[in-house]
C-alpha cells in the first residue's frame, strides 16, 4: 500500500480511521473515489470539502485502516468497505472486518468500546461506504465515546410471534 | 437444534434474539448456562429472572440465533456467542458472526439499521456475552430504533498524531 495516499474529508465531528477494501478500490470506480494519479497508486478518497492525510493503521487483502481526525474518543478507529450497505458486502469483505477490529480493539487496549456500524441516513450513515466504528468508553459520561438511546417497545406477545413468523419466512 | 431450548431472560426493555455459539456452549461451562439435560439437548440459558422460549432464526456451525420479546423497533435481531468482549472471541467465531447478521437484515428487508456491538456495563452492555444487535431504523425518529449520541471531541492536530503512534505502536 505504499505510494497509496487516501485523502478522507469529514465533518468534523465525524471520525476517521477506516479499513478500506483495497481490492474493491481497485476494482470498483466509485463515485466520489478520485483517482488522480493510477501509475503511482495515489487515491483520493474526497467524501466531504476537507482533505487529510491518512494515519495508516492496518492493511489485510481486503481492507485498510487509518485513523481519524474528528473521534469522539481517543483512539475512536472506524474501518469500511465499498459497499454503501452491509447487507450489500459478499461474505468474504465481511469475515475480514471483525478480526481487524478485534486488531484495533487490542491496540487500543480499552476495557470498554462499542463496535458500530450504521446503514441509511436515518440509521445516522453519513459517509455512503459501509463503515465499522471502534469507539473506546472511557466512561459512563454521555462526555465522551458512544451516547446510546434505547427506545423499548411495547409489542404484545402475539405481535412478536407475528413478526418471528414473518422473519423466519425469509431466511 | 432440534430438542436444544434455549430461555433466555432479559429486562423487559432489552431484545432477546441471539445468535450463539453452539460449538461454544458445548464447550464452554457458562457460569449462566444451566445445561438441565444434555441428553436431550436441552440448554437453558438463564440471564435474568424472567424465562421465555425461544424463536429460532438462523443456525450455523457456530452460531445460533433466536428472536426478541423486548425489541426496539420491529424484527429487532441480536446475536451472541460465549466470549464477555469482542476481543476474546477467536477470530473463526468473529468471521461466522457478520455473514449472519446480513442474512438477517436482508431477511428483516429494511432500508435502514444499525450493527451494535457493546462492550462492558458503560458502553451499555448488560449481558455479558459478545452479542450484536439487528436494529431496524424505521424512522428518524427517536421514539423507534437505536438513538445515537455523537460528543465530537475537540483533539488538537498534535494530540491526534499522538494517539496514533501509540495506537500504531501497538498493533
Amino acid at each position: 500500500m505504499d505510494g497509496w495516499m487516501f485523502k478522507v474529508a469529514l465533518p468534523r465531528s465525524w471520525p476517521c480511521c477506516w479499513v478500506l477494501s483495497v481490492k474493491s478500490l481497485q476494482r470498483h470506480k466509485l463515485p466520489n473515489v478520485n483517482q488522480t494519479n493510477a501509475r503511482s497508486e495515489t487515491v483520493k478518497i474526497i467524501w466531504q470539502p476537507r482533505d487529510i492525510p491518512s494515519m495508516k493503521l492496518i492493511e489485510t487483502e481486503l481492507s485498510y485502516s487509518f485513523m481519524d481526525i474528528g473521534p469522539i474518543a481517543k483512539y475512536h478507529a472506524l474501518h469500511t468497505d465499498h459497499a454503501q450497505k452491509l447487507h450489500e458486502l459478499p461474505d468474504e469483505h465481511l469475515q475480514d472486518m471483525l478480526p481487524v477490529a478485534k486488531r484495533i480493539a487490542l491496540a487500543i487496549g480499552c476495557e470498554d468500546y462499542n463496535i458500530l456500524q450504521n446503514n441509511g441516513r436515518p440509521a445516522h450513515q453519513f459517509v455512503d461506504h459501509v463503515h465499522f466504528h471502534v469507539i473506546p468508553k472511557p466512561s459512563k459520561s454521555d462526555e465522551e465515546g458512544l451516547v446510546i438511546g434505547w427506545p423499548a417497545q411495547a409489542f404484545t406477545k402475539d405481535e412478536l410471534q407475528k413478526s418471528y413468523e414473518e422473519l423466519k419466512s425469509r431466511l
